[in-house]
């Protein structure tokens, strides 16, 4: 096998370890990338290099970004006393996309969990302890997936936060947009009745 | 937006480009590599742009590799007298992971479509009559997909071979190894009945 082979094989390899592809689908796209290794692959190359080169977790919510302080928490106009508590990056940007949401974040990077030995202070609870003071915080709002760690770790967090008087509230659980009662499972339903608001 | 976002946005875009990945995967993707970004992401960039930039067409048979002819053509031992034909590079791979075929390929490219304007020069048909003489071709081997454009190719091919008086074959087809009947479709169970062996 040629060193060029060999490259292409490393390339496959590590295209298949990426979320979402496997060895079949990272063939196709190395493949694709091959075929069009002039309009995409050189440019996916220099700039995949450049992100890896800059990309850098912001030192005080922990969002991805290129600088010291991220872009949202180097803005000013998002100083509006609330905090929202995320587990993840990609949890942020689901927010971001929403538009609805104008303050800060805060990303915990995971859940708790005892299995897996992760603390308050893996996730960053104490950071945001700080920040309350620091920033002027009135309301933190919890938005963790409704699992059972995502909600395990909201508990904690709330009891964390009572001391601080800060309020604490979470995302309103009931029917998505567009869902059918028919498609929804049991507990959502029983939440959305739960909390059935006047029409 | 800061440039350091501009740039992560714009690799999500890229990457969703690639084949089997849509904004969403192409999102999980990019997040990953971003936090491996130092051991998978680097790396990868590395590997992906040194590829951009040596990869290259076999100009004998069309399949990939880094030198003007492939290590396929090159390797003597391969030049046994049987050249079989391919619509894609990967379907050469996959006659490779099959470790079955010992000869050499000829990657058309594609298949002839009177609607996308793809005729027999596109394909390399002309090439593969010249290497008929050229390597003292004694078998062509028709590896091309079971679909109607796949069987139409595979058609002219083997009338543009005729005159030159080279043994035609194409790959068998019938009840695929591990398959249930029940699952098959009708035309794969009427050509494997009309293809039945003595048992």
């Amino acid at each position: 096998m040629s060193q060029g082979t060999r490259d292409i094989e490393a390339l496959i390899e590590t295209m298949a370890r990426l979320p979402g592809l496997g060895p079949r689908s990272a063939r196709r796209a190395v493949l694709h990338l091959i075929k069009k290794r002039t309009a995409l692959m050189a440019p996916l190359a220099t700039i995949m290099a450049h992100v890896a080169a800059s990309a850098r977790e912001c030192s005080r919510c922990g969002n991805i970004g290129t600088e010291e302080i991220c872009a949202i928490c180097a803005n000013p106009a998002r100083q509006t006393g609330e905090i929202c508590v995320v587990e993840d990056v990609a949890d942020l940007w689901a927010m971001e996309r929403g538009q609805a949401f104008r303050g800060r974040y805060h990303v915990l990077g995971g859940t708790l969990s005892a299995l897996d030995a992760v603390g308050p202070d893996e996730l960053h609870i104490p950071r945001l302890l700080d920040r309350i003071a620091e920033e002027g915080v009135t309301e933190v709002i919890l938005a963790l997936n409704a699992t059972v760690d995502g909600q395990t770790t909201a508990h904690y967090i709330a009891e964390a936060l009572e001391a601080s008087g800060v309020q604490v509230t979470s995302l309103a659980q009931g029917v998505p947009i567009g869902g059918e009662l028919d498609y929804l499972d049991d507990g959502t339903i029983q939440a959305a009745l739960r909390a059935r608001k006047r029409f």
